[in-house]
């Protein structure tokens, strides 16, 4: 039997992660997150820490120029590439597997792009305008109000850099998605309830 | 008792009307599209051929320097307004008295913005990528293969400015929805589907 899977690209602020861990719950099924962080760790040696500070950062210009000759991944000499895209190539690799061992959702790590090819996928975009993300992120992630727009757009910001360097396309853009999600008008429970329903429409039971 | 709107914004080529329909159908209310015109066509004496013409146009910037002095729509001498204008005030006026008379489904006609105050709303958005809106491009609307892709860029792109105009707001961005569907990745009856239920989840029932 073939696994379903749910990828959910999120906006800083929108609330995607928490969304993604319900409809898991509700699917029955795991929700990989931070999870897969520590999956690169185990695999590579690194810590926690590193990985998390580079998984959302692009290969530096000048490590890639002076290694590869060129932009981009490197991906026919790892002992060449940066750690940055060391990371990403083991995240790739564990995403790949995840979809062949279970059916799950995974959240962020560019999961659409990557199993753009696997046919029983839902592919889902959550966003919310500012004023809700800003309330999310100063109330559920600490971050301070006067800071919160500012660190709101440079978390979003470094996201859009990081998909666009590994997949060459815009972030957000709804092309790329099944489903688009406004999270700061519908709430947290309508978007969970929509996912569950059309990934059952379009990908059957998941049990 | 409150009545409850979906709008459907579309892309040429996407499949949001005959989605418009069957979502109506499925909820049991009326769909709202070309039945506008006819209603403009009422109250204003206009043919619905020119009024069909005209609805997914800008005003001329010439009309506008002449009679109102610079640019957009002078609410405040009708007398003066451009006959493109007239038909965008007049048919905000008719999309206006019909959300406070029916629950319905109104596809296009900036309607997500004329009603952007209305709590009882979903807004959604259907597209598709090139190659879905080529195909349905010749075999529904019987475009002609060689020229479709210049037909639903050109269509598209006249919606866009029209929304802009009248807006301000930029055409297609997902922040202006609750939900934007991909119809090219789901298929029309999966939308169908899953805007009945999200509308349902939202909105309450709507018998």
């Amino acid at each position: 039997m073939s696994h379903k899977i749910i990828t959910i690209s999120r906006e800083f602020g929108s609330g995607g992660r928490d969304i993604g861990e319900l409809v898991a719950k509700k699917l029955n099924v795991s929700c990989y997150d931070k999870e897969l962080i520590k999956e690169v760790a185990k695999e590579s040696g690194y810590s926690l820490d590193y990985i998390e500070e580079n998984e959302n950062a692009t290969s530096s210009l000048l490590y890639n120029i002076a290694t590869t000759g060129g932009y981009g991944v490197s991906v026919y000499n790892q002992d060449h590439m940066s750690p940055v895209d060391q990371v990403y190539i083991m995240q790739s690799k564990i995403i790949a597997e995840l979809a062949n061992r279970e059916s799950c959702v995974i959240v962020g790590r560019c999961a659409d792009y990557i199993l753009r090819e696997k046919e029983e996928c839902l592919h889902v975009l959550i966003h919310a305008d500012m004023e809700h993300k800003k309330e999310r992120a100063i109330h559920s992630y600490g971050v301070s109000a006067k800071d919160a727009e500012k660190i709101i757009h440079k978390r979003n910001k470094a996201r859009a850099s990081h998909y666009k360097y590994y997949t060459g396309l815009t972030w957000g853009s709804v092309q790329n998605y099944h489903i688009s999600l406004n999270s700061g008008l519908l709430g947290i429970s309508d978007c969970v309830e929509i996912i569950a329903n059309a990934a059952i429409k379009k990908l059957g039971n998941f049990d």
